[in-house]
């Protein structure tokens, strides 16, 4: 499936680049395929690796930060692989030109 | 913690009403205090009943249906307890009035 | 249409009640149909008045922080009236009993 | 500000590849600056040239559709510009890598 998270931790000011950073190494260590967007990170996998790697991430926010939101939203259809490349190629096809990454 | 959750099946019409009254079933059944709302369910527990509960919701869904959208946001706020109810009431108290449920 | 939202202001501490109590007032003053739940505001109206309405919550936030973080989500089923109480009901009339409000 | 969007047509089944190429050259001729990532289109605009656009692409996606669901997630903070490619470079300096895109 694939997932897209941000988590805002509350309590320390408006700039929170460090706990991307953070939240970033987690996500590269744990192996899965993702991206980071101007507006959160796209990660695929399975259910129960993906939660693990959110809810350590989700632990990391709390070490620093009184309070935490975290978004999570799944696109799940099973039977379809490598979809965190194959979405946007499908619609480039569609348009009939690249778009710009 | 405190989460919202709401599991959209695709593929299946644009009624999902049946889906929502299974998901309630597995809320019910899982004992954590719940709300459901015209938006989603909101649930209060800890990350993994929580998430195991989410999860079940999830795959439930993905029985009738080829593609499943869920969307989870987390307000996480170690320490405080009940926010499921005294979230509302301390917004009632500022303003001096009770608010339409 | 159906529309939940919230607003988050960011760098000013992690307790925004008195943010979501002055969200709230506007909101009244709207004149819209609402239900606050402790995850955020459901409105129902029409796209250009849900929509100015959250705006001036938002610039509202902004008065008092650099930042902030507004998540809406919007259910529109054109032809259907009332959904803010329909919905529940609807699930309620599935489930054969009243849910906890 | 930064706004990430998407809109999912209910009612259609569950391939929804044409409506976000639809979406896209929409928001292509809006001259605004934006990505589309796997998860959805993010966008860099005023509050009321955003939403124009993203009112355009909601009720595109009803002309195909008897409901549709639209997310839509704002990061607002005034006074810092070019965000949609800045959010990333700052993460990958204090990373010290350049991220896959």
């Amino acid at each position: 499936m694939l997932v897209q998270f941000s988590i805002v931790p509350l309590g320390r000011g408006e700039s929170i680049g460090g706990q991307v950073a953070k939240v970033l190494d987690l996500v590269d260590g744990s192996g899965l395929p993702y991206r980071l967007t101007a507006m959160g990170t796209i990660v695929e996998g399975e259910w129960d690796e993906v939660m693990a790697l959110i809810g350590a991430c989700h632990r990391e926010a709390l070490t620093g930060a009184p309070r935490a939101l975290t978004t999570i939203i799944i696109d799940d259809r099973p039977g379809k692989a490598d979809r965190i490349t194959e979405k946007i190629r499908s619609v480039e096809k569609r348009l009939g030109r690249e778009l710009r990454k």
